[in-house]
């Protein structure tokens, strides 16, 4: 696309490094020359699925989350183990570690992009359907109850403002829209 | 909900400071009263809009993103001016300065997390409709295009994946799940 020359990066300083992420400081050069600074955090990607029952049902995730000081319903996600692992085995993993349901074949669902206003975290969103029961595994720092929902029931939770999570919104409506 | 007690919130150590995003470091005690370190990124929220026209088009922006290193096609969007600023007042200011349209009302279509699993973005997402013609005021560093698009075809570009934006893809979908 010609259109992205029209802003150049001419710098990037890190400001901040935690565990997972980056805080960046970029410079870039508008269209009109001048310069500006944005902000950006870095992230290596990540893995959700939306887990679909031979009943229709789909399997949820409820997790206490720390930035935004709440228990949330989500789809099962996780960040990429190394980078360039791909992302549908990232999908089926994450899916048996987080919910003991193992699925043999994921369907790219949704390309999805968090927050482009200031990270590149990127989520492959994949279906999931014929799954077989296994156990969970979660990772040492993990709390994870599994939830059974109807897709109606999930719709509703979404438009009474319930569940508030991106991907789990745009997985969801994106299936319900497509399959239901 | 009690369950958030299981985890406890024992510091909060700034890591790193952006023109508009903070890195933390959250210290928490897990209900296994192991200590863990998690990274934080602070933001005082924003506002969106799906703006629908007469003829049930809707109004999209495009625009260069420097995280993400591409244009992309989005729903008018911006954070608040002032923390507490009414989301509803945001996201109708942020309609006219972006694509030059005007709305009188804007009903609450999804409260929206965009990466709860690091971030405190909260972005309200509204419905606009009756929309009138007024004139764009772009910020300095804004180069904004206004993109008419039929529901169908922004569709169409969410599952091939041309269109990423989460608040995006939530928001048509929620509309055209509800209204369509």
């Amino acid at each position: 696309m010609g259109e992205n020359k029209k802003f150049q990066r001419v710098g990037r300083r890190m400001v901040g490094k935690g565990h997972v992420y980056e805080l960046y400081e970029d410079e870039l050069i508008l269209p009109d020359k001048r310069r500006v600074y944005y902000d950006h955090v870095e992230h290596r990607g990540a893995a959700a699925v939306l887990p679909v029952l031979e009943d229709g049902k789909i399997v949820l995730v409820r997790q206490y989350r720390n930035s935004i000081e709440r228990m949330t319903l989500e789809i099962p996600a996780g960040g990429l183990s190394h980078f360039g692992e791909p992302t549908d085995m990232a999908a089926l993993r994450e899916l048996e570690e987080e919910t003991g349901y193992r699925g043999d074949k994921a369907e790219l669902l949704l390309k999805f992009c968090s927050a482009p206003a200031f990270c590149n975290e990127k989520i492959d969103i994949y279906l999931v359907r014929h799954l077989s029961q296994a156990e969970q595994k979660l990772d040492e720092d993990e709390f994870i109850d599994v939830v059974i929902e109807t897709v109606e029931n999930v719709i509703r939770k979404i438009y009474t403002g319930e569940i508030e999570d991106s991907k789990t919104i745009a997985a969801v409506l994106a299936y319900a829209y497509k399959f239901c």
